[in-house]
């Protein structure tokens, strides 16, 4: 089953504890689409400007990724981001954003993606995901993200968005100030009143909230003490999530617990190293063997 | 099998978004032996003032606790606390403390208590927790509690006991000044090499993490809206747990991982309404329905 991605792709340059890592491969899209390879086929649509390195591309094509639906804009300029996480690595300071080609107008989907099965509209303002949507003909299922930006910036854009999906993944202070909610919990079932059928509440280092019209189910995240660079955990959660989804025959209350923790264990081997470099090595097997001890872990009766 | 607890007793004025309980019966040592009592028989030192009221003895002989240990002292006070929490409960303001009869010397274990099978030194002096600890011939396990002000003030004798018991229940700010780690999986991991056989690293709306030589498990606390008044919450976690473990042939891993289910529901239901009003009404088949929905929630594969 095949899995499309829209989304930013960028030039980042982020600081950590652990070092510095200048000018590496990152972005929304990409850390989800490098992510789902290990489940699925995925396909990638975005923009970036005339500077992109053909290594970059190349890191993509090589990690199995069909970047057909990605526009190289001449005269633009990738989007670039630069960052620095604080001692613990649970705060982090964006000291550089150019947003550059992102200014511009969004990328078209090719028609050849037109029948792709499961939509992500990562990070980007809500307009234009619902653009992205009307380009694709009718997806088994469409989740979206959003950030604290178009919450405060494009409320009713955004609220139109929620209508015309079937999932969102949202960190857990966004969900808080989407919904007014103070509780995580109650901010999480408040979103499912905002059209999605299930939504996942991201809360880092303490887990996960996922919530559907069933219920709420709760988990930790995989416990490490190997953290190098959390850039991109959101994102690879989501592409494990919906990569594993694309496995699945049915996507009920089951598949999504299930696709909970696939999420859970990619989040934690991209954080294991900067940018893309652990992630792109790993593979389904490991990723698996990660999952039985997770749950492991948590069976106690 | 038979539980011994040594801690505070107190009068409280709680203050949260729900509504103000005035000069309600707390103390440490109290939630934890009101916890417990839906697991086994549970034994209370302390020590109070003349001001004490009747009515809070009472509450405690009617729940099942053996209060023979609880000195009344002549010509002293009660231990008061009063506080506020913040509109999301996440924090607390501590309005006023008045140590009153705590700043006196310790009680005393009663003879007939000596013969316990676990102890809980619940938070005081690390130094009045070895004195206690002293008083109980061949304990099966003793685990104890602290805070951050012994963390800061008495870190000699604090290094002592943790020599001296088998575990160690703390909140996770705590563990991380304690051990002077920034990340709570590390801190956990780090609180081993200072003693106890076992932590458990308390994250209050996040959950807990476990820590024994064989390894970590981490589960979430158990979902809920209905927070009125965490007061309570970890002492209660720790009554359930080691409750619990009163009931078990055997304190391994397995057993552990149970406990840590049963403390975390124990908690979950106290902060369901003020003070003790909650918890003590509960009972251990309650308790139980909420450790399978639970359990049920954290199977995945």
């Amino acid at each position: 089953m095949s899995l499309l991605v829209t989304g930013s792709l960028g030039i980042d340059t982020v600081e950590t504890p652990h070092g510095t890592a200048p000018d590496v491969l990152g972005g929304s899209a990409v850390y989800f689409a490098v992510a789902a390879t290990h489940f699925t086929d995925v396909r990638l649509v975005g923009v970036v400007g005339e500077d992109f390195p053909d290594s970059f591309s190349k890191l993509m094509t090589d990690a199995g990724i069909d970047i057909a639906g990605l526009e190289v804009r001449k005269g633009s300029k990738t989007f670039r981001w630069s960052g620095k996480y604080s001692e613990d690595m649970n705060d982090r300071d964006t000291l550089d954003v150019q947003l550059n080609v992102l200014q511009e107008k969004g990328p078209t989907v090719p028609a050849a993606f037109a029948d792709s099965d499961i939509l992500f509209l990562a990070n980007t303002h809500p307009a234009l995901q619902r653009e992205m949507r009307s380009q694709v003909k009718n997806p088994r299922l469409t989740v979206c993200d959003t950030m604290d930006l178009w919450i405060d910036s494009a409320r009713d854009d955004l609220l139109a968005t929620l209508k015309v999906v079937d999932g969102l993944i949202i960190n857990d202070g966004e969900a808080r100030q989407l919904t007014g909610k103070k509780d995580n919990i109650a901010a999480a079932a408040a979103l499912l009143q905002m059209g999605p059928k299930f939504a996942v509440v991201k809360k880092g280092e303490h887990g996960a909230i996922l919530v559907t019209e069933k219920g709420i189910t709760v988990i930790p995240a995989y416990p490490t003490m190997d953290v190098v660079d959390p850039t991109g955990a959101g994102d690879s959660f989501a592409g494990g999530m919906l990569g594993y989804l694309c496995t699945q025959a049915e996507i009920d209350d089951v598949a999504l617990k299930r696709s909970l923790i696939r999420g859970t264990v990619t989040a934690s081997i991209t954080i294991e190293d900067f940018s893309l470099t652990r992630i792109k090595d790993t593979s389904r097997d490991e990723i698996e063997k990660r999952v039985r001890a997770f749950s492991e872990m948590l069976r106690i009766d």
